[in-house]
């Protein structure tokens, strides 16, 4: 196998995800993602270079997608590649969501990196409940409930007690067993972590965070009539047409923020609303976050669908690291033929011209260009 | 780095596929591509498990796409990621399109395969053809017609030349030097390939292919005033709004095959026809090659947008022989934690639960399910 530079594709594995989360560790990481997921989201017109997400039903029950997310940037594009197969915990011990980050350079259409997405998909989806968190919830608040106690609430509760001074979260699932090992998985956040009936759950939240596989049409998963009058809700599940979490009226008296709108509209909570009844997305919230700052007191709803501007920027920061770290394994993926115009003549042992610079220029720059 | 079994991704890189191609020879990996997808193709019903391409224009001239195909299949589903930068050959001597193949298990989302895609899309962009030609041409067609001579020709040349008794090959390219070096790459077929003018082309070509670069609304490249009769068109270049190769006369007295019709309407010939004028399928017209047999004396055109399915086959007869040679690198991926329920947790050392079957059933079958 030859290992020429220049046109070869970074794969960084599940062991290199690891060791970038120990070196850096958990904290720094989502801090990381705070920071410049806000700064991109403060960019985002909304439209340029997105297309929402399309997909095919999959999964033994059929209850599952496989999906793509493309985002272009100025020099780089993102696709990810994404199944979300709520069958796979309980029927085969593997993650609900499973997920890959293709990273390519706009100039040559070259595949530059390939890393796993289930972690970067989980460090980022808390980290934008954290950023419309800071933006629309009380800024005082001690108390997050969490309704959906899986993968994704674990670094729900993580991002947002980044911060917030938090007290104690509140958490419930359907399956008790699942609240109870959540406590578990959280110790190390140092809060006071209790599983607590649904209703005490709505009662008591300052941040309500709602995470759930709720199958579409089976919705809302909250009843909404006992909730504190300034709560915040970042509804993280809805992400399917028909899969909605939270009730009609809830969202009729909130201030409901979609990521994306585009896609909110077909697979969000804003799928129960008109347009009139939609509020500003979260970019325009976070550009100008005092024109919002009243809403604090008031209820308000982040409905995140997640979208690729986010897997963009968790791909720039993971590769960052792994490039400072000298994680990643480069194999030259892509035929590169000896005569381009010749798919037949032997591959090229060392690649011609520059070397495309995005690997470098992205991994050096830690930012997403927009 | 633990390469621990059933949840990682084979890797099928440049030099494996540079291996394959050494081992299985090219023209018995040309006959299984024009085997299995002639079988894929006349199962497939136009529309199950397809979408038609979207993508977003790059490169440094914006003159290019950085593109995503994907189909579901029975058990596996592929997304094929490309690129087609026409810049690329001339600026940095890198190919004009630059694609890798994803393969998912369909039951649990999992990344099972990633391989090259830019010598599976020559040849099975050349197979296709192949097919079109044998349900559309004369059956004595003894001389190809090629115009634009890049990459893509050799596999049309080459393909054609498996499925007719072929004497020679009259090829025309703007860039001479293309044309001119366009005869020592196809040296291996033994036959006389002349570069010629193209009215010459036109004129005495039984089976003719346009393969070019035209930029979008620069067509047509053929002149179509004194082609043959009975003259089959694969019109190969047509893969972008606005970017057709033939001229609408041509179209309007002929047959005209789609590929795949959602997306020849948007991208292929097909988008200078309206709906009465675009005939049946090439599925349709292989599942009854008898019913179209009397077009092979008159004049007919396979418009070839080029679409997932075809990618789907030609990505399972790359892996079956990469399986049976032992090549390609297993790489774990995705993160699978300790715990699925805590992206915090450590990576799995050894997959739990079944293996995927389906890299096995699929290599092993070397049979797209549709």
């Amino acid at each position: 196998m030859h290992h020429v530079g220049g046109w070869e594709t970074l794969i960084v594995t599940r062991d290199d995800v690891a060791a970038i989360v120990e070196a850096v560790g958990h904290d720094r990481l989502m801090d990381e993602m705070i920071a410049e997921l806000g700064r991109a989201l403060a960019q985002f017109d909304g439209v340029t270079g997105m297309r929402a997400r399309d997909g095919f039903v999959i999964g033994a029950s059929r209850a599952g997608v496989l999906e793509w997310m493309p985002i272009l940037g100025a020099d780089s594009a993102l696709i990810k590649l994404v199944s979300y197969v709520p069958d796979n915990p309980g029927d085969r011990d593997l993650p609900t969501i499973v997920a890959t980050l293709c990273l390519f350079d706009t100039t040559t259409g070259h595949l530059v990196a390939l890393a796993d997405g289930v972690v970067a998909t989980a460090i980022r989806t808390g980290a934008v409940s954290a950023l419309a968190s800071r933006a629309l919830a009380r800024p005082d608040s001690t108390t997050v409930g969490l309704v959906g106690c899986g993968a994704q609430a674990v670094t729900q509760l993580h991002a947002i007690s980044r911060l917030f001074r938090l007290e104690r979260a509140l958490v419930h699932d359907i399956e008790a067993e699942v609240a109870r090992s959540f406590v578990a998985r959280t110790a190390f956040l140092g809060l006071e972590v209790e599983v607590a009936p649904l209703d005490r759950v709505e009662r008591e939240a300052d941040i309500l965070v709602t995470a759930t596989s709720v199958a579409p049409g089976a919705g809302p998963v909250i009843r909404g009539g006992e909730l504190r009058p300034a709560v915040h809700i970042n509804a993280v599940g809805s992400d399917l047409a028909g899969k909605t979490e939270l009730p009609l009226a809830v969202l009729e008296r909130a201030l409901v923020c979609p990521d994306y709108l585009e896609q909110a509209i077909r697979e969000g909570e804003c799928q129960q609303l008109s347009a009139a009844q939609i509020g500003p997305s979260l970019s325009e919230v976070l550009r100008r976050p005092d024109d919002h700052a009243s809403w604090r007191e008031r209820t308000t709803v982040f409905d995140s669908t997640g979208f690729a501007l986010e897997d963009h920027v968790a791909m720039t920061i993971m590769l960052g690291h792994a490039r400072a770290l000298g994680l990643g394994t480069s194999l030259p993926i892509e035929y590169l033929a000896e005569d381009p115009q010749n798919p037949y003549s032997p591959p090229r042992l060392r690649a011609a011209g520059r070397k495309p610079a995005v690997l470098d220029a992205v991994a050096g720059r830690r930012t997403v260009r927009l």
